[in-house]
């Protein structure tokens, strides 16, 4: 397809992708990466946790199945420590310059496993990212939503890392983290139905994506 | 020598050394606690970073020698991981069966280096410190203080890692804000000049102890 105009509204803008594992974000992660670079964007790609070198040290203690006991605190500022690293190195250089931001995973991420799903109360994940991110907060959250049987069933076991393999109920909670977050920042936060196929996904991610888009055409709030 | 009686009023505290590398802290740190060891005490001791196995995981990041571009705000998070598991794994279990818990570093050294030394607001780290260990603080924080030239005298450069390699500006930054920590906290605070020989030090240190033990006879603050 020929990449729309709307696209360019996307300059110098930070969007997240978040969902479960399982749930096609990062499919459509690397086609919304191309079609915004067929449209002339800069496009500057991020994972998190990962993207700079502290942060795929950190990633790596984080994936290590050898560490099953440690503690969802733990957890939760190692996920910081590599955004922090993210943010200073590659997202705020990128959003200087006026490149699209596209991070795979961010604060959400933290906000629905360690927060919903791991226990840890909001506020106190809310104050830690504050001071990692410095205050950075994305433009757009992309959340693609999808029942937890359906993503799991779209995970070959054998690809289950640390974080996956902990069970439906776990990702119940992150669901409806995830949902919560949403409902409580409709603005920022753009559903996409992501049970159903992937074209129908792709379409609908791009009509939504447009509304936040054309919003972005008024001046920053 | 024979251990005195008062350090049994230590059982069930938390008790922090900070002070530079190369102030004599981890020999004083070692006869303390195998004194309180022969005074009946059960000690856990404790390093930070490290202490866990995804501590030690975390220190190795820290001193990396080739992870030198790190921003003070990841490696600060990072201090805060190991030290989350460390309370929540290590110092809290222990202090629930009435240890003495001796802990080599705590949250001064971040206020110091990250702090004071590298720039970081106090209150932002103060923040993260409160999240990552759960409102824990030392009953007493043991500070050798010496001029940092003497300090960096003691030490061999072979031995510098990345954290002391920093020069003497970066440690004239860190001694002054651990001295203002002491100023603004004198009842926690137990400063000894780390100038003087270890037998002086050792004296002035168990003195001072004593004067923070006896206070602990009456009820906790």
């Amino acid at each position: 397809m020929s990449p729309p105009p709307w696209l360019r509204a996307l300059a110098g803008r930070f969007v997240v992708f978040e969902g479960p594992d399982g749930s096609g974000k990062s499919t459509q992660f690397r086609r919304l990466s191309e079609l915004c670079t067929a449209a002339g964007l800069t496009v500057t790609t991020v994972r998190d946790p990962g993207g700079t070198p502290a942060g795929e040290r950190v990633r790596e203690i984080l994936l290590d199945r050898a560490l099953t006991g440690m503690s969802v605190r733990c957890e939760m500022l190692l996920y910081m420590a590599s955004r922090a690293e993210l943010v200073e190195q590659r997202i705020l250089p990128a959003l200087q310059q006026n490149h699209l931001v596209l991070a795979d995973r961010f604060v959400p991420s933290t906000l629905a496993y360690q927060g919903a799903a791991g226990g840890l109360p909001g506020a106190d994940i809310a104050a830690v990212a504050r001071v990692a991110t410095r205050g950075l907060m994305p433009d757009a959250v992309v959340l693609f939503d999808i029942d937890e049987r359906a993503a799991a069933a779209r995970l070959r076991p054998l690809l289950l890392d640390r974080m996956e393999a902990k069970g439906l109920d776990f990702h119940r909670r992150v669901r409806q983290g995830y949902l919560d977050q949403a409902k409580a920042d409709p603005r920022r936060y753009v559903l996409v139905d992501a049970s159903k196929p992937e074209a129908a996904v792709w379409a609908e991610l791009l009509a939504s994506l447009r509304v936040r888009a054309e919003a972005f055409a008024s001046p920053r709030d």
